[in-house]
């Protein structure tokens, strides 16, 4: 009988595994039946933006925490796709901070060019994943949101594709119950124009914090105070954006913080994280896991421990995004089809332990970026992923922290950064970011825009 | 064995279904197991105010859609419950346009009064009620969302009681994925003066739309476009507020309507009502219905029509509301304790068909009141719900719909409503609603606050 392999979610992480899946066949594989459920309506993930928040008109969580104007906050060479480089989809090189729609564009030229759309069931949400009661495989229950209708299907493989930036983390504060403003978390923030001239309380200091804070900013916000709880991100930050410690508790409008200091505030946005959320898996197949460089639990990052049929994908905390899930497929797929052999229970679990060990002992950003990478090389040592340069995405990344530290307004004004796969240099985008109020795909990549796909 | 009773939802529903067994508890009745489950921390439902919108602390969607500065929009004698009048929990008259606090005081004290909280498991979803594999009662799948274990226990019989104001129902118009500004439904509203000089358009014609465009006027918005899809609701008005036909689409901050003119926006508030939705109830068990004054399938717009050991609580659209609840409730409760026989299911079948028939024949709000204070009666011959004088609540009703249309914002002023319980007349308020800005409990009842609830 043919194998049927069960991929939940179609965004970057179920779009490159649908993908590796479909290199393969080009290249003669026998492909078992792939099947990818996707709650959305359409494909990309987060990358499909919608300006809903909330729960969507199926009454269903919103997945995306897409917003209005977000430009990569990382050099575009750091997550080409090294089986379709930039410069083949656009038809030459662009720069290298691009705009969501770029960004998705990308994405969805890959599924495309490989026709990954035939295998994907839309507004399917997954219900509930568990072990065939004959013990041979998982039983998946869906929902067809349009007809309301349930049905359970065996499977005898599942990759779980579902990210981890859906469910949102929103701590309390005092006061909340009665500040006389907006408080909404990161996962909710569509568009800056909302918060113009609103003088602004940004709680967090990872990446949405930085942000959605000099987003704002850019886009008329009157000042913003970002608080954080260890440590301040410490940029040099343009006037009206500071730094304070962690919010004690709203008085009215009066923002108290722990060093004493008050602020007045019409708006507060969480920037406090999202939760690694799988309700719909079974509890023995459950990752239970922070965000974290390695997960515990996933042999390479991917395979369930205890079942290596049962894998995730992009599950860990991210310097790497779009190299990292193809890799991940590539090798996911090769244990599919067989031509990958494991290791027994006991050598993976000290192959993870290994890797943990390793993780804790890493010391600042530069660590965590050689320690991923080293991650992905491991992986592509064990599949036939297109060769890339990853120790130039390793200097890559480096020079850009450096950047970052630097400038936090020009980071994204750079150029000069080297494909890995292609080996060109990006160029320089005629507007610097700061001042690039218009982020459609017509504007920055001009007559380089896919006509198929841009008006 | 001890019988075993699930009610799913701790707000105004589920306590009244509580309060109703422990009237025949102090009455003598031998009562079963009751167990309440109640995915908030606390109860109230919809009457439980948080600032949180989305999903909540446990990643689970936030039930309330409950707002600040909310005052009843009816006159409380209509709600009034007959074993609680206002005059015992408040030790006195109070005016009959309550702001939510002193409501859900009022909620909560016969709660309190009769002990109900230790039947109620807080912080618990409930996931998947089905009919027991033998056939008899009915399993029910629960997650504590502090642990996140899971559990099943079987149950005789399940009264659901999660209210239908909690899933919205969100269309889109085009232009919305560009709208510069913020788009939310009704469900995420919280508090006014988040749209302070905000230039607002309100969709929707029923009360949700009515009293937000209002409130959010009365806090200091901008001037407020309300669109209607079929017919306006026609008050007179105040300065800065009008009616429009339908949105056709939005081009940037430009509302086009379908008369052809257009508003400059800077909010979009959707008021679009709600789905009744229940998903975590076995197909087979599923209520379908859209929001109508007798839902199909439900014998006496309670029992489960292939089933009364299953029970839903008010999912009728309402005008009437605690005291259809409660009168549902005794009845349920007299069913679950043998004290009522139901006839078989065609005799049920053709009840719930005339009632329908009937429905279908009503024109206008005064033959709607008319027809639920029957539904209302038809419960209360059926059990020993103490009397309340049902037909001057009709008239409060029909001289409450007189009052809004003439002057809508003076209609929350009026005093003299009799009490149909205790035949005490309200005083009036001593300020004006629309110039009310405190709605807190202190302000509103003053030395009539309950001095444990304050403060």
């Amino acid at each position: 009988m043919t194998q049927r392999v069960a991929i939940i979610g179609a965004g970057p992480c179920g779009l490159a595994q649908l993908n590796a899946f479909e290199q393969a066949r080009e290249a003669g594989a026998d492909v078992p039946e792939l099947v990818c459920f996707e709650k959305q309506d359409d494909w990309g993930g987060l990358w499909n933006y919608s300006w809903r928040t909330g729960l969507d008109e199926h009454g269903e969580p919103v997945h995306g925490s897409m917003y209005r104007y977000l430009w990569s906050n990382g050099p575009k060479e750091a997550l080409e796709f090294a089986d379709y480089p930039f410069e083949e989809h656009f038809g030459g090189p662009i720069p290298s901070f691009p705009p969501r729609e770029v960004l998705a564009d990308y994405i969805f030229g890959r599924a495309e060019k490989r026709d990954v759309r035939r295998h994907i069931r839309f507004s399917t949400a997954v219900r509930w994943v568990e072990r065939s009661a004959d013990g041979k495989g998982f039983s998946i229950t869906v929902e067809d949101l349009t007809t309301r209708e349930k049905t359970t299907e065996t499977f005898d493989h599942v990759i779980v594709a579902i990210g981890h930036f859906s469910v949102p983390n929103v701590p309390e504060f005092p006061g909340f119950d009665r500040f006389p403003g907006r408080i909404l978390h990161s996962h909710d923030f569509r568009d800056a124009v909302e918060f113009e001239n609103q003088r602004l309380l940004v709680v967090g200091s990872s990446y949405s914090a930085e942000d959605i804070a000099l987003q704002c900013r850019k886009y008329g916000s009157g000042p913003v105070t970002i608080s954080y709880r260890t440590a301040a991100m410490g940029f040099d930050w343009p006037e009206g954006m500071e730094e304070v410690p962690l919010l004690k508790g709203m008085d009215g409008k009066t923002a108290h913080f722990v060093d004493g200091s008050t602020r007045e505030i019409d708006a507060i946005v969480l920037c406090t994280g999202y939760q690694h959320q799988f309700p719909f898996m079974a509890d023995t197949l459950k990752l239970r896991t922070a965000n974290r460089l390695y997960p515990a639990d996933l042999y390479k990052g991917v395979f369930w421990l205890e079942d290596p049929d049962l894998m995730y994908l992009g599950m860990q905390d991210q310097y790497y995004t779009f190299t990292m899930f193809d890799t991940e497929a590539w090798v996911a797929r090769d244990y599919v089809l067989g031509r990958l052999a494991l290791p027994d229970r006991s050598e993976r679990a000290t192959d993870i332990a290994l890797w943990q060990q390793r993780e804790e002992r890493l010391d600042g950003a530069f660590d965590d970026i050689d320690f991923q990478a080293d991650h992905i090389a491991d992986l592509a040592s064990m599949t036939d992923y297109p060769a890339f340069d990853i120790d130039l995405t390793r200097d890559i990344f480096k020079a850009w922290e450096h950047h970052k530290d630097a400038n936090i307004l020009t980071y994204r004004d750079r150029a000069g950064f080297t494909s890995p796969c292609t080996g060109t240099a990006s160029p320089a985008h005629h507007t610097d970011w700061w001042v690039a109020l218009d982020d459609s795909m017509a504007t920055y990549v001009g007559e380089r825009a896919p006509a198929s796909r841009t008006g």
